[in-house]
């Protein structure tokens, strides 16, 4: 395969072109930011797992009919996905109160939240991902009104889906960040799950012990981080029980 | 006239019990704060203008029938008010980038903004009246959607009528907050205007110079405040172009 071209290099992937047009080829690195990368740290094997845990999930959506921009796997790091237009919203579904709300609103970690809420925060790492209200959206154009209606569906219906694959294996699902990107068909627009899926994006809580199996393991040094995403995979399947997960990445050049 | 018993005492002003049920006087105290209270002044006049200049708008605002606490001024710094029950939201309203919105979503002040913005602050000052979305006064049980919808209607009017009553005396309406609470009428629940109108509340911009004739004047340190609501009062009318406001409260016991 000849050298690729590189469409970006973010903090936690890269993106590729893709073999047709419309597609790019997502590779998952093993870097761990938190607090707006003034934290960071390589995760051996973090790359590998969010690669078969995004995938996992999101063919999981898929199936249920719920549009994401997964097609497939294509190794150990990397999987091929529809190219989207992203929306500049990172979209929060929040079913119990931890990190920021907590911090905001001084309502105590864990407190069961009387109904899911979804939050919109404006992606932008200089402003350190600002909270924002449908006013704010509107006005100064980052999405529709209808955009942002269809914008709640999809991620009432991923927490519905996340909640019920997480109860299945003992796991609280707390809260989770999903992007979301428009795609045009017929010159319709359609909005589709794009990003990533993985415990870097949620907040999971064993059911019965509480112990964190997220991003919150490394943000708040409370252990080892692939240990954590290993115990996620295994429960879903995802990885052998003898939980190994091969760390080099295959070289696909 | 007997002694009044004091319901609540707050930065800028105190309530005490009214003649009537249902009713209060509202005393305008001469206490600036901001920043969450951490920067403080006592600024001779300030509570007398603000009892006329809020006086002035609210009266107008029942003229044209959004309908506010105000039922007439007493005296120099107190007027009567109808009680009502606090929604603990501060609705604030901006037709021009200015403030924390200009900080928080990097929009340079002055940018005028392409339709008027209605955001919701929660009222509570340990946590610095943080901005929250319709999702969470909602799952907080806050206000209720009808409540909301009502509240950026009255506040939309507001922003029209303040607006028109600024340009007319060429002051530029940047932003304001507004208070609303609930009153019940044969077990009817209304929403009306409380709190105060006044340029403690609003940012209100020379047109001609850009000069800043509100409480950034106190917050920057760019002058004279009560100046600076003289001047404005002056343009309304509401005293005389001389300006001799008297400074020393009325004493009313
Ligand atoms: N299907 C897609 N099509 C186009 N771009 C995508 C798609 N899925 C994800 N992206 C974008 O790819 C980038 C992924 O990289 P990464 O998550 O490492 O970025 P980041 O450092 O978090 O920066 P950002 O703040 O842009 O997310 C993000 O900018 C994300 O919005
Ligand atoms: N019509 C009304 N009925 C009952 N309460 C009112 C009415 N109008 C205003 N208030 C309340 O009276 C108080 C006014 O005092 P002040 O503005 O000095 O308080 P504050 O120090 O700003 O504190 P707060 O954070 O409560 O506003 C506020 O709590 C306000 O919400
Ligand atoms: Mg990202
Ligand atoms: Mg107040």
């Amino acid at each position: 395969m000849a050298r690729r071209t590189k469409v970006y290099e973010g903090k936690a992937k890269v993106l590729y072109e893709g073999p047709e047009p419309g597609t790019l080829v997502q590779y998952f690195k093993d870097d761990a930011t938190a607090f707006n990368a003034e934290k960071r740290a390589v995760i051996d094997g973090k790359g590998v797992l969010n690669n078969r845990l995004s995938e996992f999930f999101m063919s999981g959506l898929n199936a249920i009919g719920v549009p994401t921009h997964f097609i497939r796997r294509i190794n150990m790091r990397e999987q091929l996905i529809r190219a989207v237009e992203i929306i500049p919203l990172e979209v929060v579904v929040r079913n119990v109160a931890a990190g920021s709300l907590s911090k905001r609103l001084g309502i105590e970690e864990g407190t069961a939240l009387p109904r899911p809420i979804v939050e919109f925060y404006y992606k932008d790492d200089a402003l350190g991902d600002p909270l924002v209200s449908e006013e704010h959206v509107i006005a100064f154009g980052w999405a529709s009104q209808q955009d942002l209606d269809d914008m709640v569906q999809l991620a009432l219906r991923v927490n519905d889906f996340l909640s019920g694959v997480m109860l299945g294996v003992g796991i609280k699902l707390v809260d989770f960040k999903i992007e979301i990107g428009r795609i045009w068909e017929n010159d319709f627009q359609r909005l589709i799950i794009a990003d990533e899926i993985s415990p870097d994006s949620c907040r999971l809580w064993d059911m019965r012990t509480g112990e964190k199996l997220d991003k919150d393991v490394f943000r708040r040094d409370l252990g080892n981080l692939a240990d954590a995403y290993t115990e996620v995979a295994k429960r879903l399947g995802v990885l052998p029980s003898n939980g190994k997960v091969m760390t080099r990445p295959t070289l696909i050049n």
